[in-house]
């Protein structure tokens, strides 16, 4: 390589370059290292530094050569195993912003060694896994150079038929065209967001609210307003109507259907009386129903978007609660704001992957996804009254717990001056993720709330953590522990 | 449903919800409808409503019954074939935006019945589409769970060793935790520059340069200082010094190995001068290298990357331009700001799709991918060399031509008077589609240049529509357009 004079030699360098990419496990013990002619090369360098930089890496124990056939990473004799690495204990004290807190949160949500009662995530074991990857490798096979050219910038346009026909049950038609793909809800959101509003903005949100959104405003240079919701019938369209009054709040984005955290649900008196706010208003909603198909009730409740006629509300949505996380299908009705979507979705990141799309649309073509949605409702209201059960047995008294009308989520008011900051710190000690209270509020509220997932399926694991978070927040609240350990 | 007073009766606003689906496309001719027992559970109306409903709808000829099966959408008489739709003319004078002028031009691009010489697309002709698919279809299969549930944030780990193993070859070793994957490189820009800057900072960019990213920029609220490109040399050092001392700038975005749409390369020596300067600075370069891998000459051009110590530069890529556009598999490797844009991404779209990065990964693994990228080079290579050779010959005496040292992109100057925006319009009609100049720049320079996509197979269609183009051109340059039509 044409190098900069510097201290070291040439050979130097060269062998440097590939002990940092053996010690970043980019290259594994085993692996065949590149041709000494390929590195000479690629490198810039003759074939003699090359084999210096090889020398030098085979004396340092890091490869070795195999006669007629190259170099290889050696395996290294076995290390004893490492120590368990000692999760830092967040300090309440020592937060700096909610980004701090919630990408710690965050992290310990994504680590699999936990019982996973912290992310808002369905089990794989309560969805079609099989069939889906069923559909995908047929999807595949057939799609040939479909699956692989740039896709239509709006979405598959099968997959947008089959969304369309279900908004048959939101009580709201829309046609495949006035429906964009995107990467989940959370890209929806997002563009939608971006769409109608700018940085400097008043956006009214709902507390406690989803963390992601929160910090969704905060990237955006946006500010937030923040409308209390009822833990049962969400936020009140009178606070709502304050908010607007107040401020010069130029979107809402709302959860009618479940709110994350809470599993509030708007009445559909209220959705009414807000859509006609919002048209009076001129202020447009950001609906996210990804929760609306997981009703715990008689029949689907309607999203916002059923009674609204102007084309006001952007109706976001996905399949990552019901069907699929890890394909990132999601999608957006922007009703009059289509054209500005659809623009940012270009700009931002082009049309979404193909096949994941293909793969869902087959899968809702083949029927059976009411069926599975039906069974889903059912094993989830059964998880949520469950973990209520064991909250209730094992949490102290005065204990304040919500009682969803659908989702999979839970929402825990400890007594007293109990944190949730420390418990969640301690739960992750003792090998369980929760998510604390104060990241779903922008102004750090709910000190002493936790939300819990119960997408999981239920199980002696699951069990003895509510157990022991029980305990744990017995003895914050300064209640004797009991037996609970 | 519980339906708000209106003039219309009941049976008669089901029958519209259901008419609009058909009219809108999601139900066709031969589906089923929905059956009368469901339709009336999804409406909150009773059966005998639904059936007066459907009643209406077969007065109407929209279904049929069949008995013992239910209803479906009637299969109606064969329709003369629709008149072609005559495209609207984009008139220079009622331009409003840059944005509007984009929005046509990449409806433009995307229609399948115009020759392909708008979007900057690599054919999938020319991509190994049936092993990727098959790497897709095992994939999925054997993913069983890892394919459904959420991925890493940071993207598929295996995927990004393979990145990191291939970064030797760019001189600038990284590994696998420093890389984040992202839906195309599109939103791997999106997130670095939402990284480095916020709304109302000036960005420094190319001219001309990729019209996605002036939209970028103007999304995000933020300001562009345009450097002038040399097509041989890109942007001179010189240049973006005086930008930085006479503006503001927060971030520069450049695409030293092959601008988009000159086919620039900054020599290396530039690049080292670049990345001294910006290091003196302190201003972040985001570095689009989506083309680097396609070079013209003997070895790989190295990014400003490599010779950055800091961590002031933040690479972008992905294999939309090697492997699979509608995969939508891009990295960001963002130096210092890594966790800044792991957060963004989390905020904005959460993990990318898991089962085109397995794809992606897998055929990486199984060697093969430098032998299509040689084959693949040497084939864009001859692409623009025959559409170079095939416009001299056609196009009005003076044109000029831009001779990309890599990529397949290539950039005409008209000459005289002779509007771009014009020749795109004449060309659409003629049923061609070409990238007009003016795009290319915030300012709308360029107004007499366009940009020809070079990604197709040559073929006579490709032949004539050059001839056209140049016949055209003639006639706007005011030479007689000889035999050429």
């Amino acid at each position: 390589m044409d190098h900069e004079a510097g201290s070291s030699k040439l050979y130097e360098q060269v062998a440097d370059r590939l002990a940092a990419l053996i010690d970043s496990d980019a290259l594994r013990a085993g692996e065949r290292v590149p041709s000494v002619r390929s590195m000479s090369i690629q490198q810039r360098v003759s074939v003699s530094t090359v084999l210096q930089a090889y020398q030098v890496l085979e004396d340092r124990g890091l490869i070795e050569t195999r006669p007629q056939s190259g170099h290889y990473v050696r395996v290294r004799p076995a290390e004893p195993p490492r120590e368990p690495e000692i999760p830092k204990i967040p300090q309440a004290a020592t937060l700096v912003s909610v980004s701090d807190l919630i990408a710690r949160v965050r992290r310990a949500s994504a680590d699999p060694h936990l019982v996973p009662l912290g992310a808002g995530v369905v089990s794989t074991d309560l969805l079609p896994v099989k069939r889906l990857n069923r559909m995908m490798a047929d999807g595949a096979r057939r799609a040939e150079a479909a699956g692989v050219r740039y896709g239509d910038p709006c979405g598959y346009r099968d997959l947008r038929r089959q969304i369309a026909r279900r908004s048959l049950e939101w009580g709201s038609v829309v046609g495949p065209d006035e429906i964009v793909i995107t990467a989940g809800a959370r890209e929806a959101i997002q563009l939608c967001l971006m769409a109608v509003a700018k940085p400097g903005d008043t956006i009214a949100i709902e507390s406690p609210s989803f963390y992601a959104t929160l910090q969704l405003i905060e990237s955006l240079k946006m500010k937030a307003v923040e409308i209390p919701v009822c833990s049962r019938n969400g936020p009140s369209v009178e606070a709502i109507e304050q908010a607007i009054r107040r401020f010069d709040v130029r979107a809402l984005i709302l959860t009618p259907n479940f709110n994350n955290p809470l599993g509030s649900l708007m009445p559909e008196a209220s959705k009414r009386k807000l859509i006609k706010l919002l048209a009076k208003e001129e202020v447009p909603l950001i609906e996210d129903d990804i929760y609306g198909d997981l009703y715990f009730g008689e029949t689907r409740p309607l999203p916002a978007k059923a009674f609204d006629k102007k084309g006001m509300v952007m109706l976001c949505s996905s399949f990552s609660k019901t069907l699929a996380p890890g394909y990132r299908v999601g999608w957006a009705i922007p009703g009059k704001f289509l054209e500005q979507v659809l623009a940012l979705k270009f700009i931002q990141s082009g049309p979404t992957s193909t096949l994941p799309q293909l793969a869902i649309a087959e899968f809702l073509d083949g029927g059976g996804y009411d069926r599975h949605l039906r069974s889903l409702r059912r094993l989830l209201a059964g998880q949520v009254e469950r973990i209520s059960a064991a909250v209730a047995d094992h949490f102290p008294a005065g204990t304040r717990l919500s009682r969803p009308a659908g989702g999979f989520l839970l929402w825990v008011e400890l007594p007293g001056r109990a944190s949730a900051l420390e418990l969640h710190a301690l739960a992750q000690l003792r090998g369980i993720s929760i998510s604390p209270g104060p990241i779903f509020s922008a102004k750090q509220r709910f000190q002493n709330a936790i939300r819990l997932n119960c997408g999981s399926v239920w199980s002696e694991t699951i069990e003895r953590a509510i157990k022991t978070l029980g305990g744990l927040a017995k003895e914050l609240a300064g209640e004797p522990a009991a037996a609970a350990g």
